[in-house]
């Protein structure tokens, strides 16, 4: 007789608790997975939701990934709509909604996110928008075809795609935000300025340095407007696109370690304060590679990864997941910013010195035709001109390639020199005889002079 | 008294020759810089030749860079259409046609390249097309809208950029080489065979394993067809694509040390074996970065920073040229292919083992329109799993980026395990949840277990 499979229970039904399910079935082929989520699916791209209400992506339906099918052919048992509403660490069991007391072998918790609580009156009225589930997706796409005017609240990277999503649709967009510019946790002003500019002209209104303060019902129930420290703007639609802050109510409730951002204390390998616990995705902290200081909220993909390592940990497996140096890229009203750890912004609110490496580019011979500027900003640490950031802006080829590129060279320790004397591919219709990067850091040097 | 300005003599006015004389001047602005040229220009682009031939760069105007008079008030003094016939260099002195003996400083020499000698008969005919100069490029523009069947001689990269552009053109195209594939030298075949096929589709007729044996005349002095070891191949119009040799005439005439691929020999400062004498560019060879084998016959990237380091150091600055990892990458048919440092066929060649990792990714997320497969090839050292090589091929997004920072990756000794855990940035529109490169990293890894 062969000894009983090991059970592994996965609270989350996103990209972490996904990841974790494959991570756990490769190491362990034979173990018992259980996957619970509050939702109707599993395998969607929630990151798509935005591109289908401004029109680029023509459906919601192309946004799934794998049929339910898929899930129960690779032996992942997907419990849908289904809560999980506590954890006994001790005892080795969850409580599941309709399925009583359910025990676990190992247990990995990935409850990602939920918008932080804009915290003024008015937050039950119909018309607020928190874009998250897919379902609900497809029935707000109705109301913004009826929507003529809308807010957006705060200008963070979810609210930046939805600003351009809205002014692609034709509705009147207001966007608010306390700080003085867009994206003003992660990006440069230089960089924003041309994206604030391209939104202006959309026709998006922008309001910065602009407190909500309450939305504002219509008497029956419906929100009518949002009022501000600048006054009250009128909207049939509220797109409340507050930060994300870690749903880590049953991990609390559990008794797990809880670090500074809200998010689980994990080590490399995932593994959470308690025994036979891990941990994956939002819900979780991660330390950035430069300064050791915790991180909170970063992309699918790390999700992804990081509920892989979870999965594999938790299946008997190895694997470790190290600090992570945070490439990022977006598009931006007609733009496509991005960047790699630290901006002048970032560090200087974190009192980190740098040497500034700036330059203009091109992504094409000057003379091919769709050939685009690429702007590009390097941080480095004086004296030993390691790279320790960037920030880009262009019309798009290559930001994602190089972030990628960047932040990998910032974990190697590339410096300013190293980045000037790179080789680059020179072909007229891909690539022009100056690197961008390449420009910038040399003209980092040539300014550390 | 100031004293009398130091004097250099730079012979070629490519990308090598114009970046020297950059160098200098950056170096030691009061220098007194000479720039002979045979041609009637300088500052254009000859990369951009055969897209000007295939109609995706309206006209060769845009291929200029700069006028004359830039070159002027740099205090550059370019001497045009003049030809330098001999150097002494223990006399210090070049003799240049028309000028006499004219005394240097010192001297840079950046001579280029010519086509190798296809060494058959019939070469001497009107018709043949040596694709260089931009002013001939210009008339043969016009041949080439009369033309009705064309042979490109040799599928090396501006063979590639040949046969697609007079595809376009319309023009009946044929390609003839002696390898069993296109770009043979460089790139696999499994990289080339969907550019085959492409070149296929837009009608072009591809003779591989065939040996150009002479060019046929019509007994008038015009070229009327190609003779091949796989029969007669009608033709108004041959573009003789042969690969490049360094042209090292006046180099070898005047003593200087010559490697064994027939490049200028030249130190880490670009200084050649004779004293106060710098070389750059497709006349001089260059070490690879992985084994040390000399190289020749780079690119203009390339050339203009080796001529940047000649001219600094030559200037009296200090600056070092490394040795290359050479990424690379080219529009070739429907495709953009790419790589960098050695290819399987480059590897086995050279007796290098190998372990391969493997993956056919994206460049955006699934569903979002436009995306683009991404086939990528890691090669790296058995053992150390250190990378040495990359292939590419793809729709065209980020093939280039991804070559630049996989070279840089080979310089940087990065290894399967590092490119399987870097981070990569994911947003719909621009990227994909799993970054190609991390796809084939992590195949490599479970692969070499």
């Amino acid at each position: 007789m062969s000894p009983a499979p090991r059970k592994t229970v996965i609270i989350g039904g996103g990209a972490a608790g996904l990841g974790a399910a494959g991570g756990v079935k490769a190491a362990d082929p034979s173990a018992d997975v259980v996957v619970y989520t509050e939702y109707e699916d599993v395998a969607y791209s929630p990151c798509g939701i935005p591109y289908v209400h401004g029109g680029e992506i023509p459906d919601f339906e192309r946004l799934f990934l794998a049929g339910k099918q898929a899930y129960v052919d690779a032996g992942i048992d997907v419990h849908y709509e289904t809560a999980v509403t506590a954890v006994d660490t001790a005892a080795h069991t969850v409580t599941v909604d309709g399925e009583g007391t359910v025990p676990y072998d190992t247990l990995i918790i990935a409850t990602g996110w939920n918008y932080a609580d804009p915290g003024v009156p008015g937050g039950d009225l119909e018309g607020l928008y928190f874009v998250k589930n897919i379902r609900k997706a497809m029935e707000w796409d109705k109301v913004i075809s009826e929507t003529k005017s809308a807010v957006v609240v705060e200008a963070g990277p979810l609210g930046l795609e939805m600003v351009t999503a809205l002014a692609h649709r034709g509705v009147e967009t207001h966007l608010i935000d306390p700080n003085p510019y867009a994206l003003a946790m992660m990006a440069d002003p230089d960089i924003m300025a041309p994206v604030e500019e391209s939104w202006r002209e959309l026709g998006a209104h922008l309001h910065f340095n602009t407190t909500l303060e309450a939305f504002v019902g219509n008497g029956s129930g419906k929100v009518r407007a949002v009022a501000t420290s600048g006054g009250e703007i009128p909207a049939d639609l509220v797109v409340v696109a507050t930060h994300k802050v870690p749903n880590n109510a049953l991990a609390q409730a559990a008794g797990l370690k809880i670090g500074s951002t809200g998010g689980i204390i994990v080590d490399e390998r995932m593994k959470t304060s308690a025994p036979d616990v891990w941990a994956a995705g939002d819900a979780v902290e991660i330390p950035h590679g430069l300064t050791r200081t915790p991180l909170q909220g970063l992309t699918g993909s790390h999700a992804y990864a990081q509920g892989k390592t979870a999965g594999t940990n938790a299946g008997g497996g190895d694997r470790a997941y190290r600090a992570v140096y945070v490439p990022w890229a977006t598009p931006a009203g007609k733009w496509v910013i991005g960047g790699a750890s630290f901006g002048e912004t970032t560090a200087t609110a974190l009192g980190i010195p740098y040497v500034l490496a700036v330059a203009e580019g091109i992504s094409r011979a000057r003379y091919y035709p769709g050939v685009q500027k690429v702007k590009i900003k390097l941080l480095a640490e004086p004296g030993t001109l390691r790279l320790i950031g960037a920030q880009m802006i262009g019309g798009g080829e290559g930001i994602k390639e190089r972030a990628d590129f960047l932040a990998q060279a910032i974990r190697f320790g590339m410096t300013l020199h190293d980045l000037a004397t790179m080789e680059n591919v020179y072909s007229p219709a891909i690539g022009a005889l100056n690197e961008p990067i390449v420009l910038a850091a040399t003209n980092g040097l040539t300014a550390g002079k």
